[in-house]
This record gives structure tokens, C-alpha cells and sequence, in this order.
């Protein structure tokens, strides 16, 4: 964490100018994409796209076409490299040339491909690193920051709208990103994303220093096959999780993922254990699958930490319930024991309410405490009981959705609103439903009035889990 | 296994007449609604609705509305109940005189709900048994037939189409069934599907019997909270499973858990390690999640099982080929090791290919090896020359879907054909996007076609993992 590698750092994500090396066809994978991504985006800085024959072009959508960087008026802060491998180390001294900062080279055919394009990596780093030039990559989908519409990526992208939010995404797969994943669909609350490719120079612990010190990032998740520098690494791990959490997926977690992992980076194998037992130290949280890492975050966006591990959920089945109560034994939460007066006033609402789980099944197919205009009052009623028990710390509520339910939407969210109104507890939800589209709407509607929706309700109580975990590690801890 | 038991519970899903107790007002949760539904997804047989005040409503949809059973014309088979449990006594005796072979209590309120509620359900229990009249429930939503329309549920349901499949569903939470889930968004490949409720009669050995022998079904999957005699259980899952793959999720594994299904079902806590070793020697496979009990028998049902545990996987980035890995060796698989040949023929189709896992996307995105019509022709290509090792036993495949790749949809899935010909090995699919509508529905067309689909690369290749697993107990067990 220092205050130089936070300003070379931020020139990939807020770069006033951005000038973009590679072919103008508009083909999948060329520099034409990243432009057109960019403006689609809303990128509103300067575009500059350079190409050796620029007479071919001449303008492409609106902007003039430049052989080389040096005919570009004003500074260029960031530079955009998807040349073959060969052209690079030429095109970095160019950039030094016109003292960029920044430059992200998406290429690929370097040192993830053989003895040849390491060479070629090892000496575009060199030229880079001698003119004072960062790199993003190679092998990389570059940068993404939902604040100002930069979006690097060269492939075509369905849907152009992101959500602005406070989870930072660092990557060494390319799997991720707007042209990758469903982000727009998930209406994903993201600050920025990076993939960091082949690291020959901007590495993890560079990500973490820059991420802890942004003021738009406030949770952290990143998927990790190997740590450059374990010293570094876990210094700034610290640090980060000192004020924010970190959410980690390190892959290669088996020998046999770990022997994948050599054979496409080239980075040594790991033993898993000190990985794992070096992450726990470090204040991180490490979940196990992709999904995990992408849902795990929403809680800790969305929701505050709980003062401790003592769980409640509102089920609509006692079959839930108790897939409720194995997941949170898992997750290391507590049924939380409601205080008697808990317990009394939840037994006037309907007798046979009173237990942790609280299904409330029983009580929405009675007619006497069933609501007319909404069948879902009980939630309601029952969930404002349960949040206020002071024995409670967490909690999840269940949502069902429908089709034929759509038009009691913007009444979940009101009704959410009122649960949660002077509590100051994380509360998930769970949805579940007979319709993929009502669920995605729903979820989304939830999200966008800040409570963290899942269709999977082990995954929704895990996070809770994790969100106990995190807030007793730092208590512990003592950290800053 | 005996053909008594297969005659009673059949009733409960090949009845030629039902008879449904209840109030006919359009309210959910009605008697009025199960005929609808009934209706509403093509049952052919008699329908009677039972009312105590049937002058009050004369007809309902066109059926005539009677105030006793012995008033329908011919015989009754299945008689669904749903009214206060204080009346199902006299109901139940009613369905014996008029020689109904089997019975339905959907109503709540019996042994779940206190000690008048446990009165009630024994009295009904032992008048059915001496009128040799078999019950499901009380609390229960029923059973669903998708071969001939039956769908007992009482609420509203979204959408009234039922994929028929092999695959068969018990459960004891009411959370199953066309009203609670997205059934026919997922085309969910269903034979029959029941929930057992209190389980006052029919329990869950009565069901591995039926569907051991039920020919319409190839695989069972049951959520189960308890075991009502463990003897008859082991013997009936034994038979079952040396014929048919059988998934569990069986709830209750923590303690707190355990005193969660305590709690609402009043039966005993049954240690977890008990359970698990009897599964074990039952041959069943148990699963620990809801998405998981619905997902991992699509791959045993839509393909072949394994002749052994190697595994081939074929990703877009090296990055999700080490996720793989990992998935792997956590579900029992071993990375299969290709033939010299497979490599040489991999390497000569493009030079970075030759390991496993194989990720093509430097070849995709290799202008030598892209075809124009299709962007995915590399991964046919290669996919092909994989599946032919005779190292590989086993297989997962990636597919990319978004928006603008709908119109290649139709290609997707002639290419599984072309890759799978010949080939007697299980693959199924990972599929990943950045549209979640465009990805639903090319999941449905996969499994239309016969490739299970899978949006978590874990489950996808867990499920591989446990159809080697099943393949080898088998063997091993020299079951029948």
C-alpha cells in the first residue's frame, strides 16, 4: 500500500485517454471491439485507435485512425495492445516513446505458450519496466470500471449496461467479464474488474494495495491459481482485510488441479495446506467453487456484518428448515435460541410458531392470519418478531416467485424494507419459484433495494457464515 | 418388491377416477384447485368433485358436484382430501365403503401439528387399514404422473407442461412439485413424483419398491428427513439400486438439523453417521444439497454409465481447466491420461493442444483453426479426437452462450450428435454465458436432444464422478 502503486495502478481503470493497437475489422477479438465496447460503454475520454495503415481506415466510428502513437495530440494515459506477440516489444517503446503509463497487453502467445513467447514477454516487461510503464497481462481481457464505462474487452457484449457497486473482481482467468458471464442479468454491484493474464508485471498483491486503498471498492473477490510473492502477498492481504474483506477462490486446490495449473502458466505447484492455512491467517475468506465466489460477496456488499454467529431463517416448509439448519452448522452459525418473549409473542401470532427454524408454512395456509391483499403478510409479521430478538445476529428470509406472483413484487420490497427498518443485522434472502424469469426479476428488484437474493439457500446461509467468520476474525485479531 | 405393493401404489399415480374432497371455491390451496390442475395438465380419467353443499355449486368446470362418494357412478380409485382433520375420519371410512383403493390427505394440522392432530391421523390410518385402503400423507401435495397427466397440487401453477423423462422424485418437504419450482422452465426429465407428507402409511420404502420396479422410471431421487424401518428400507434400496442409480439427500445431518426435523416431524434423531454408512452399503448415492438432488440425476439419466473413472474435460480457458481438475479429484475422478496417439493427433490439429484438461481457446481464437460459419467448430474437432481415447471413460464439454450466438444454437446441438457418434461414454455439458435466458434455453435444447446441461462446472463434473462411483459399486457388489 503505497501511494505510487496506487496511481500507476489507477491508470488502468481511470485513464483519461486510452489509444488501441490492433486490427479495425470488425471481427470478434480485435481492437475494433474494444473501441466499439468502450463507446458502448460510455467511456467518455479520448479513443485513439492506431493501426500501420491508417489510409485503409481512415475513420472508424467517428474517431481518426493514427499509424503511430506519436501523431496523437495530447498525453495518452493508457494503451491497448492486441498486435501478435512479435510487434509488442516495439510498440512498448513506443509507449515510452510518448511516456504512457499504463499499457494492457490482451494478446496472447506469451510465456502461457512456450520458450518463444516468453522471450518476447520477458523483454516487452524489460522495455516497460526501464520507461516506467505498468502492464496489465499478457493474455488478458483487460479492465473494466463500472463508474466511468471503461470496458477493454475485445469480444462482442449482449448487453451493455452494468451495475455500479462496491465488489472489486481480480482474476487470472479470462472467464470473466461482461463478454463472459451474466453480469447485466445478475444486475452484478460491481466497482471494477480486472483480469490479470500472464502477470508479468501487475501481479494479486498490486491488486489488493489498490483495491484496499480504493474508495469505490468495499469487498473484494478475486480467483487466484498462484501468488507471486508470498511476503508481499501476504502483507497486503492483511492490510486489506484489516478494513475490507477479501474473498478468494484459489484453484489448483488438488494435485491434480495444481499439475493443470503448472501446465498453463508455468507456475510452480503450491502444497494446498500452506495456501489455505497462509489465506486463514491472512483474514481471507476461501470459498470453494465459482458460484461461491460470486455470490459470496453480495452479502458483504449488501449487508452489514453481524455481531456474532447466532442465525435465524424463515422457511416456508419444515423441510426447509432443517436444509437450513445443516447448512448453517456447516457455515459455523448457531440456531439462534429465541428469548421467551420471542417465543411468546411468535405462538399468540400462530400457535404453532415459537422454534428456530421458523416455518411458517402452517401459519400462511391458515385462513385466520392469511391477508386478503398479500399472502405473504405473515412473513411479514413473523420476520419483524424474529429480527428483534436480541439473541438473533443473522438472519435469512424466504421468498417464493412466480409468475402469477410479479405483481406482488414491489410489495416484497416494501416488505423488506419494514423488516428490516431499525435493525441493524444482515438479512439475505432465499428464492425459490416455478419461473426462471420471475426469479432473475425479483432477484435483481431485491438487489436494487439492497438485499442480497439467492436461488440457492445453502449458498445465501454460507455467506451469513462467512459474514460471522469475518467479523470475529477481525474482533479477534485486533486489526486496524 | 412385491406385486401387492406395486398394485396399491400405483393407484396413487395410474387412477382411471379421483374423487377430490374440498372446498370448491377458486381460492388456493382449494379442492377447486387440484381439478383444475388435474384439467389443466391433460388427466384423461373421471373427475368428482365431493362437496358437503354441492346444491351450492351444481356444476364446476363442467363436472357435477356430489356430497357423498357412494353418489358417483362406478368406481372411485384415488380420493383426494382436502378438508379440516377433524372430518377426515368419516371421510376415509366414507372411501371404504365405496371400495377406494388408495388415498390422498393433503390437509395439515395431523401428527406435524400436536398431540389432537397425531389422534386424528392414527384413527384415519387404522380405518383405512382395516378398509385395506393405502394412504399418502396426511400433509402431503400429492403425486404427479407425467405420462398421463395427473397432478394432484392445490395451488395456482405457472406453467401447465411437464417434460415426461425417466426420472422419478420422492420427497418429504412439500417444496417439490410444478407449483413450487421452475419444472417446466428447467423441461425437467420426470417420470412420477411424490411428497410422502407425514408418512402416516405409503412411506419411502413403499416408493423405492414402486419405482424399482416402475418401468417408466430409470432413476430415483429422494429427499428423505427420516426412516420409518430401517430393516425394510436397507433391503428395498438394495434391491433398487442393483438395478437403478438412487440419489439421496437425506436432511438432518448436523445435530442442529436433526433438531430441526425433530421438531417438526416428531421423529426420532437418527445419528448421521449411521445413515451414511447405510447408504453407503445400500449402493445409494448421497448427495448434501437441494441443487444437487435435482441435478446429478440428469447425467445418469440422459447417458450411459462410465466403465471407469477418467476424465476428460474440455474448457475455453486454461483457467476453468484447473477448476476442473479440482472438481475432479474432489469427486473421485482421476484426468485421464491420453494415448500417445490422442496427443499427437491433438498437436498436429493445433500445436498448444495435447494436455488434459484441453482448453481450446488459444486454437479458437487461432485464425488458422477458426471456421467461419462456426466459432466452436475447434471445439467438435477436438472433442471428437478425445472422446475416441480409449483412456477416457468419461467427459464434460464447454459451451458458451449469449445473445448473439442463438442462431447457432441448432449447430450446438448437431455437434454433440457428431462428437457423441459412436462413442459409448457418458458426456455431459458446462455451460456458461452472458445472457441467463439464452442460456436456459440452450440447456433445454441440449437435454432435448438428450446432453445434460449444467450451469456450475463442479456439478457437471460431480455428477460424472458419482455415475463412476455407482458404476463400480455395481461391479463390485455383484448385485443382481
Amino acid at each position: 500500500m503505497n501511494s505510487q502503486n496506487q496511481n500507476t495502478i489507477d491508470v488502468f481503470f481511470n485513464p483519461k485517454s486510452v489509444a488501441v493497437f490492433g486490427s479495425l475489422r470488425e471481427l470478434p477479438g480485435t481492437a475494433f471491439w474494444v473501441i466499439k465496447n468502450m463507446k458502448a460503454f460510455g467511456f467518455s475520454g479520448s479513443i485513439y485507435p492506431i493501426n500501420p495503415e491508417p489510409a485503409k481506415y481512415n475513420e472508424v466510428m467517428g474517431l481518426k485512425v493514427f499509424s503511430h502513437l506519436n501523431e496523437c495530440e495530447g498525453t495518452v494515459d493508457l494503451v491497448v495492445i492486441i498486435t501478435p506477440p512479435p510487434t509488442i516489444p516495439d510498440i512498448v517503446r513506443e509507449c515510452g516513446q510518448k511516456n504512457v503509463k499504463a499499457v494492457i497487453i490482451m494478446s496472447e502467445g506469451f510465456a502461457e505458450a512456450g520458450k518463444e513467447g516468453e522471450y518476447l514477454q520477458n523483454q516487452a516487461t524489460d522495455i516497460a519496466r526501464r520507461a516506467g510503464i505498468r502492464i496489465m497481462g499478457p493474455n488478458t481481457f483487460g479492465s473494466v470500471n463500472t463508474s466511468n464505462g471503461l470496458v477493454t474487452v475485445p469480444p462482442y457484449v449482449d448487453n451493455e449496461k452494468l451495475e455500479k457497486g462496491g465488489i472489486a473482481f481480480c482474476s487470472q482467468t479470462g472467464s470473466i467479464g461482461p463478454h463472459q458471464m451474466p453480469l447485466s442479468d445478475w444486475a452484478y454491484p460491481l466497482s471494477k474488474m480486472c483480469d490479470i493474464g500472464n502477470k508479468c508485471d501487475v501481479d494479486e498483491t498490486d491488486m489488493l494495495d489498490y483495491f484496499a486503498d480504493d474508495s469505490e471498492t468495499s469487498v473484494v473477490a478475486m480467483h487466484l491459481e498462484d501468488v507471486h510473492d508470498g511476503k508481499r502477498f501476504m502483507e497486503a492481504a492483511r492490510n486489506l482485510t484489516s478494513r475490507k474483506p477479501l474473498i478468494i477462490l484459489k484453484t489448483g486446490r488438488t494435485e491434480a488441479g495444481a499439475r493443470a495449473s503448472a501446465s498453463h502458466t508455468g507456475s510452480l505447484m503450491g502444497r494446498d495446506h500452506i495456501y489455505d492455512a497462509a489465506l486463514k491467517q491472512a483474514g481471507a475468506i476461501r470459498v470453494n467453487t465459482w458460484r461461491e465466489l460470486w455470490e459470496v460477496p453480495k452479502t458483504f456488499y449488501y449487508q452489514s456484518l453481524p455481531a456474532g454467529n447466532r442465525f435465524a431463517v424463515v422457511t416456508f416448509t419444515g423441510g426447509q428448515g432443517v436444509i437450513a439448519a445443516d447448512a448453517a452448522a456447516d457455515a459455523g452459525l448457531t440456531i439462534a435460541e429465541f428469548k421467551q418473549t420471542t417465543v411468546d409473542k411468535l405462538s399468540a401470532y400462530f400457535h404453532r410458531l415459537g422454534n428456530n427454524p421458523v416455518d411458517v408454512g402452517p401459519a400462511m395456509s391458515d385462513s385466520r392470519s392469511q391477508s386478503a391483499s398479500n399472502p405473504f403478510a405473515v412473513v411479514e409479521d413473523v420476520s419483524v418478531i424474529v429480527l428483534n430478538d436480541e439473541n438473533v445476529d443473522c438472519a435469512t428470509i424466504t421468498f417464493h416467485a412466480g409468475n402469477q406472483m410479479i405483481t406482488f413484487f414491489p410489495e416484497f420490497l416494501n416488505m423488506m424494507d419494514r423488516i428490516t427498518d431499525g435493525v441493524s443485522k444482515p438479512v439475505n434472502i432465499w428464492l425459490y419459484g416455478t419461473s426462471l424469469s420471475a426469479m432473475e426479476d425479483l432477484s435483481r428488484q431485491f438487489q436494487s433495494r439492497g438485499y442480497p437474493a439467492y436461488m440457492d439457500l445453502d449458498i445465501a446461509i454460507k455467506s451469513l457464515g462467512y459474514a460471522a467468520y469475518y467479523s470475529k476474525t477481525r474482533l479477534d485479531g485486533n486489526m486496524v
